[in-house]
């Protein structure tokens, strides 16, 4: 295909049958859109058996279109972690949205304010007793009510002590001036990534049940806690075992990655396979300086380098070594793979947000064909 | 001041000072003019003395207000590695484009020849036989002439071999209807960021001497070569030097970074300061959750990751350690300083052109007040 007859075509948005993964511009990022339904299907499945509320995180993917995908099958909204991106999911219609992580500095509550002011009900989190005066302040000047959870540190990088100095800082969010306590935010971060099945399983539930503990604590200081909110998806099928959890947060299932890949999962002790690789990128071969190398047109702005491991081909074994900021190189001594000028190799991510944070659209693809063009519309949405 | 205030104001583009870098968002990703500007007149003023030309590589800064200001100082023209990037900088006016890396896959080579169509002094570049067949296929079905160069392997990742094999893809291109010999495009990758002045001396000598010898080999064959583009800011005082070598590509001595200004000088062998740490990024502690760990809202999203070392305070010495996509940690037991929440703190990069591809604009600041947001329009131009 022509390039001017692509472009048209993408521009007029009617490219059903019309355009083939190989008529993409390399560096492509592409989803198969089969394997990305079949893992959204089944997390919003395993959620709705164990009776738990479902709010991806919108951090992964920052596509509209894949919030509203959430939402069709279930999804009770839609997280972010910062405040910029909440406001583009805002902007196109979404309620429902919880910012994950606290609002520091007067710009973060004023923006916070607008847009509860359009979608009341979202929910913030605070993890400190000034931000709560902060808050409160902006939401009694807007003359409006703010959603306002508690961050809990249980193992992760922020939030407030578990127990007692949490259970004072809902305190302090129920008797504040225009907040409403929403309940608990509480994400363990190290524990979504500890490898094998039954280390994830103790870390996640010591971590979780610290909040669960909080919950009660502050439920039986009179305060209503009926929201804990957290989760990923490392430990999506532990945390939604536990009792007093009421909502997973999971983002990587829908794309999964390299990294996610080897933390083991409950059956495959080697590899975690409950959900499958949607997500890849397609490069193209531009360079064979020797025999023995190949030079992809994909390098630190096309994948994510925030993992100690290189991208690995979606399918075979030539070897990927970071080459610079456009450049990988493959070590064909180390396959049996022809590769020639030209060839279109499609490689998996090492972390997938991350990855998805570089491009301006992710080609959704059904076997061969494009079949969807999303815009990562929260892109660069960094403050 | 008030948000809406701040947007008010960055859309009109009428801020002269009234805002300050304190009131920027943060992540904020901040250029110091004084010292930006003293980059690139030291840069343009060591070329001109030393008769070279000046064609600096924007896959660094991306903006089109950069390129501008360095055509003012006497540069010939802007360097891109990508066709995509090369577009954005014809459709804002400028020319004297050369897109450095060659064009594989027919829809590279279709946006070529449209741009060159505008952009008649468009140089490209090929490393293959092959492709240069295509090159002037396609360039002959369009009715125009392409400048094609060579791209030479001299330590570099792509390139054809200097010497007998270079010659003869001169000599296809010379011949190759609706193609026109442009010279030689050498990059000598590893050579700019070899640690100590005299071993990167030694091999930048070496590898550029290739190229040198490659030119004359060319001009001896009786095909006029009389371009020759290569070098790096690690190599610009070594490069400017040598006879044979007509234009230097440098990009990073615009804002510099860490990597870079671990290399070592020529006067100062620990640290390379010929150019002044121009680009930072300023963060914003939004969670103290102990004594000893402060959280700023800037993780794998706000910083390039592709270095063995994170990103560090632009004054004074706490430990930056990763936390995620959008957190830092910083280890307060290994500083002095008093850090509290909602502090601002300025971290220079790690490496600077994948740091400033995850955002969509640059504020220019003068001391302490903006002056210039400029649009970083070639951002995500991966193809």
């Amino acid at each position: 295909m022509k390039w001017p007859e692509f472009q048209k075509l993408i521009e007029s948005r009617n490219f059903g049958g019309k355009i083939s993964k190989d008529d993409l511009p390399t560096p492509a990022l592409v989803v198969d859109l089969d394997i990305f339904e079949a893992n959204l299907n089944k997390m919003a499945s395993h959620l709705n058996a164990a009776g738990k509320g479902f709010r991806p995180h919108a951090k992964t993917h920052k596509c509209v279109e894949i919030a509203e995908a959430c939402i069709r099958v279930g999804a009770v909204g839609t997280c972010t972690a910062k405040i910029s991106e909440a406001e583009v999911f805002a902007a196109s219609g979404l309620s429902g949205l919880l910012v994950t992580t606290p609002l520091v500095g007067s710009w973060r509550i004023e923006r916070a304010v607008a847009l509860a002011l359009d979608k009341p009900d979202t929910i913030y989190c605070a993890d400190h007793p000034a931000n709560v005066d902060m808050l409160s302040e902006a939401a009694k000047a807007a003359g409006i009510e703010l959603n306002v959870a508690i961050d809990l540190l249980v193992g992760g990088r922020t939030g407030i002590e578990p127990g007692k100095e949490a259970l004072q800082l809902a305190q302090k969010i129920d008797t504040a001036a225009n907040l409403r306590f929403a309940g608990i935010q509480a994400f363990a971060g190290p524990c979504a990534h500890t490898h094998g099945f039954e280390a994830r399983k103790g870390a996640s539930e010591a971590a979780m049940s610290l909040a669960v503990d909080t919950r009660i604590l502050i439920e039986r200081s009179g305060i209503g806690c009926r929201w804990l909110s957290g989760s990923s998806t490392g430990a999506y099928n532990i945390d939604s075992a536990i009792d007093g959890v009421t909502e997973l947060q999971p983002g990587s299932f829908l794309f999964m990655d390299i990294d996610y890949a080897g933390i083991g999962g409950i059956n495959n002790s080697v590899e975690f396979d409950d959900f499958g690789f949607s997500l890849s990128v397609i490069t193209t071969v531009f360079s064979k300086p020797s025999k023995s190398v190949a030079i992809v047109d994909a390098g630190f702005k096309a994948f994510s380098t925030d993992r100690p491991f290189p991208p690995r081909l979606k399918t075979g074994d030539s070897k990927y070594n970071w080459a610079g900021d456009e450049h990988g190189r493959l070590d064909l001594n180390a396959t049996d793979r022809s590769v020639e000028l030209g060839d279109r190799l499609e490689f998996l991510a090492p972390h997938c947000d991350p990855t998805v944070n570089l491009y301006d659209s992710i080609y959704g693809v059904r076997g061969q064909q494009l079949e969807a063009v999303w815009k990562i519309a929260a892109r660069g949405m960094t403050t």
